[in-house]
């Protein structure tokens, strides 16, 4: 993996960098859309291809259970078993077995948790979870961590923390032992410690120490105040090094993405598009729409009138509304394909602006428009 | 519409003939994609295209409870409302409303029936159901007409042919006193008498009184032995005119669809590919194959070796079966288009070898290698 930066805003702390992988340039700012299964819901491959989209997020846990990694290494790995070409980064699933609350079990050795599938029991280890990740072949691997909920005591989140540390390391060490031809994979660590700055400060410099690829800044949006979620972001996102990309995970409001742009932010992934697409609400340049309420039933314009996606292109809202009305497929096909152009589209102005030496303007202009008329 | 014969098969009753509507050129032998609700479901509209679909079938029963003919009317009809530019073939829902069984009653007026959707209390008549077709604003719109179930007395069936030859009539009267900006309808007749020879030779000379653009065989496919069907189906055929389109309705088996080629028939439309592609069964080059099955499980080949088609150029079986085990709405849609591609590449592949005068050998050589290994 190689990381250059490209341009740096001089009023803020947004860039433009290219991040290069063994399967795709990735400009970011970034949005990466969510395939949990391998599958960016509704979606095609190669309408993410032409949507722009040159990195989409997996995840271990889920595609360790469902097909089974063994399947998906048979394949020659997570790209040729779902035929995308483009970059993959796989997360941990920690954060998914942490919200399993009563089925699991963390000792310092790893995690034990039972299936959410069928109940069948099974035991997340650092080891083991890159061991998945290098069978899957993603190019950007996340460590295994402790994602903490909110709020936890100063006592949890030291303890936490610590965890999320030794974690990182017996990641870092197995992983530097996988087979030359997983070369290509980068390691990313992963930034807790909950609200408190010391406990960040403390985990970024350790995290630091065992250099890795790249940085994530965990544990936000997890429930705490959105003042919290960007003071600890931005005092986080500080502390790290220029030279690595930083991936703000789980960020996924447009206007917080562009808030952690302007501090320095890299990369951003979200099932907000996806998941709010397959109930019909959509974004739009003036704000959000809910497709299935009744002022959509004979209006004929498209989703967005600014908006030049294929859905707009070719579609209206009132098909839109009677698809969803009718529980048709193509209505959350059409609603999500809608959302993630939008969320690709923003992340492109905003590349754009910050190259042309107009970020902030560009991001106020965008703000007052698109939160005029959010319904939130 | 204008309808032209291009060229006659020397040994069987086969042809390729070209359908002119204001939309688009359909050349039959054509199969018809069924989009019920205004959408071929899972597919979008340039899919359709991009695999050659020139002709979809609506039904004039589900879009008036759902959306409703007034919103499809106000958005400049079903091409505008659903954006689809090529043609449309309007049934009249018929078969659906006799298919409520309790919830409908049948009088000389018209049929008295209650949604499927919400109880509510609606009338059918021949008049009504051509000014809902109009609303929709199809190329091709389907008299109203009883479709009997099988097996009936012969005295229900003269009963019922009467009232469907009565109701012809009337819907041709109102159909020709449509506004001139829907000058491009054309309507077609629908021969019924279930599995009585006089009775189908009847309502076909009733029927050739009253000049349609073009005439379906109804009433078979729904029950009937498949020797009947194909007798049935083959007698009728050759009583109708040779200069007018015949098309045998809900025939939608690939092998059946050949046999009716053979015998003269041109159009047909079935929910097969994609209602069973929505379950995971794929049509393929050596028989049917249904995708959920274990040995789909590490197999890394297309669904259809032979197969060109987007779904087989960029996806594997094992990826398809995991889509279909975990829910994905990627499987269902993968599957119908593939399915889709398969029957508009057979009714191409039929209709090159009519035109290069081989379509018996085409018929034998692709039946014994596509029945060989079908599951039925």
């Amino acid at each position: 993996m190689k990381f250059e930066i490209i341009k740096e805003d001089k009023e803020t702390n947004a860039r433009v960098c290219w991040l290069y992988t063994q399967h795709s340039v990735i400009e970011t700012p970034t949005f990466m859309p969510v395939a949990t299964l391998g599958t960016v819901k509704t979606m095609s491959q190669q309408e993410l291809r032409d949507l722009g989209v040159s990195i989409v997020c997996g995840n271990a846990y889920h595609l360790y259970l469902r097909p089974g990694s063994d399947i998906i290494k048979k394949a020659g790995g997570l790209h040729k078993f779902m035929g995308w070409e483009h970059s993959i980064l796989t997360d941990s699933g920690g954060f998914q077995i942490f919200s399993l609350a009563e089925l699991r079990n963390v000792t310092d050795e790893g995690v034990e948790f039972s299936s959410h599938i069928d109940g069948s029991k099974h035991i997340f280890t650092p080891e083991k979870v890159i061991e998945i990740e290098n069978d899957l072949g993603s190019d950007i691997v996340m460590v295994l961590d402790e994602c903490q909920p909110y709020p936890v005591t100063y006592e949890y989140a030291r303890r936490s923390t610590d965890l999320t540390i030794e974690w990182a390391k017996r990641c870092k060490k197995v992983f530097t032992l996988r087979p030359s031809s997983l070369d290509y994979q980068a390691l990313f660590g992963i930034v807790q410690g909950s609200t408190y700055r010391d406990l960040r400060k403390y985990c970024t410099k350790k995290l630091l120490d065992l250099n890795f690829e790249g940085y994530a800044v965990g544990g936000l949006a997890v429930g705490e105040p959105k003042t919290l979620t960007t003071e600890m972001g931005g005092f986080t996102l500080e502390l790290l090094p220029k030279d690595r990309p930083k991936y703000l995970m789980g960020i996924g409001l447009v206007e917080d993405i562009i808030e952690f742009v302007s501090m320095g932010g890299d990369m951003f992934d979200c099932v907000l598009p996806t998941r709010n697409g397959r109930t019909g609400m959509v974004f739009t340049s003036e704000g959000k729409l809910v497709i299935k309420n009744a002022p959509s039933a004979d209006d004929y314009s498209p989703l967005d009138p600014g908006c030049e996606c294929e859905v707009c292109k070719n579609y209206n809202r009132a098909y839109l509304r009677h698809l969803f009305n009718v529980g048709e497929y193509l209505g959350p096909r059409l609603a999500t394909h809608h959302n993630l152009y939008f969320f690709m589209n923003v992340m492109r102005e905003m590349r754009k602006s910050i190259l042309e030496d107009r970020f902030s303007e560009w991001k106020k202009e965008f703000l007052e428009k698109y939160l005029a008329n959010s319904e939130g």
